[in-house]
């Protein structure tokens, strides 16, 4: 099976920090402060970096309805899912404060590759997440993105979690599996009573289920992700998924980290 | 199989719009003005009703540390898990905004239920969600809290998933599927970049693991909150089911609506 090493993106390097907003100028070109003295009066107002990725604000989060003037929109993008395989195996074995341990190592890691990457970190759910590329952050390459995030999650996580002491793990490794999907999705705030910020459609749906057939240390990436990512998923194996809900059986690639 | 009513709280007359935040009061015995003219000066410095319940207030969820002093803490409580069956293969035949509208139904549905009966919305995820009882809000019967809410879940999704017209949807039936499990927890913030304030644990996996079992319509309970809900639970049909990632099979009540 071939292997893909992560590779650094031309567009990275403008994911440093930021000084203004980067999902708003890319929205709607309007220069938001988010790092600086300017910033300041703006944080008076509630205005601060999103958690969901540091260099956008929390307009882009928050108030989507006024960026965008509606509560939701069509857009491309990919989504990516990941989560810690083995962890309801091992939730039974550890106690839970080591448990809080993994999943803060896991939640960390994921978010750095994510926002290296110009990803959101959209949901977090225990030992799993949902990020979002090409939303708010414009990217146009957004199915290498997500891949180089993923392999990027991947080997912070191996290096993090093999750090860990769990002679209490038994047989079952400990690892993180990823799905990625590209497609349309609905994107906006779906909920009439918190600014419920995200992306739904069978997109969402298909990244998911791949996900959650992904073995430790895989990453499955949808037959439209790889053909957008060009080299990154040339020469990938491929493996022959029914997925549940989705009819036709879904030809995915399969990338491993380097050891 | 034996069928439960929707049935009213003795404690559930509480939840109605309370003035002061019902989980600081639980939790430090601390008033916070939520509602009325003295909510004004603590709306300014950012306290208001968080979005998952609206008895309880933004300290609770994003001052965690503030409250408990620490990141995160034991405790026993209730989790539920519902999500819409068959969204998947639905979201591959409808178009997205109407998808968008189901999202909206079913979320805000559960939310009502939910907050009837005391619990938090922690989670949502497109058409799933996770709840938590007992926990800032105590609720002494949160097993019992949860089934009810459960059963108000059922009651008011099929109602308005019913409402639509959805003749697209051919031979899949548009259900929910809840699973709840009742044991101790960790909740707190798990994350050192953002307050992501949830609970984890085998108990949560285990919820998880049993939502992900049930069909549109029911409700599945573990032994362990059956065991506390008293006649709630009393006279379900029980199934045995083997889990992933639990070792041994799980002898779970299966609740239903009544029609």
């Amino acid at each position: 099976m071939p292997t893909v090493t992560e590779a650094s993106s031309p567009q990275s390097t403008q994911s440093g920090n930021a000084r203004i907003c980067r999902g708003c100028w890319d929205q709607m070109h309007m220069p938001i402060p988010i790092r600086g003295p300017l910033a300041l009066p703006f944080r008076a107002f509630g205005i601060t970096r999103s958690k969901m990725n540091p260099n956008i604000c929390t307009i882009c989060e928050r108030s989507f309805r006024y960026v965008k003037k509606q509560s939701h929109v069509a857009a491309s993008a990919t989504i990516l899912f990941a989560d810690i395989r083995g962890f309801t195996h091992l939730s039974e074995r550890i106690e839970r404060v080591r448990l809080s341990e993994i999943v803060s190592l896991f939640q960390d890691r994921c978010a750095q590759a994510i926002w290296a990457h110009d990803g959101i970190v959209n949901k977090t759910m225990g030992d799993g997440l949902m990020a979002i590329f090409n939303f708010p952050i414009i990217r146009k390459d957004h199915a290498q993105a997500a891949i180089m995030a993923a392999l990027d999650i991947q080997r912070l996580c191996a290096a993090a979690l093999g750090s860990l002491d769990l002679d209490d793990l038994g047989d079952q490794p400990l690892g993180v599996g990823v799905g990625i999907h590209s497609g349309d999705v609905e994107i906006g705030e779906f909920s009439s009573f918190r600014s419920d910020f995200t992306a739904i459609g069978g997109t969402v749906n298909l990244a998911s289920r791949l996900e959650s057939q992904a073995e430790a240390g895989e990453i499955l990436v949808s037959p439209e992700t790889a053909a957008q990512a060009g080299a990154l998923a040339a020469g990938a194996a491929t493996r022959l998924l029914s997925l549940k809900g989705i009819d036709q059986p879904v030809e995915a690639r399969v990338l491993v980290k380097r050891d």
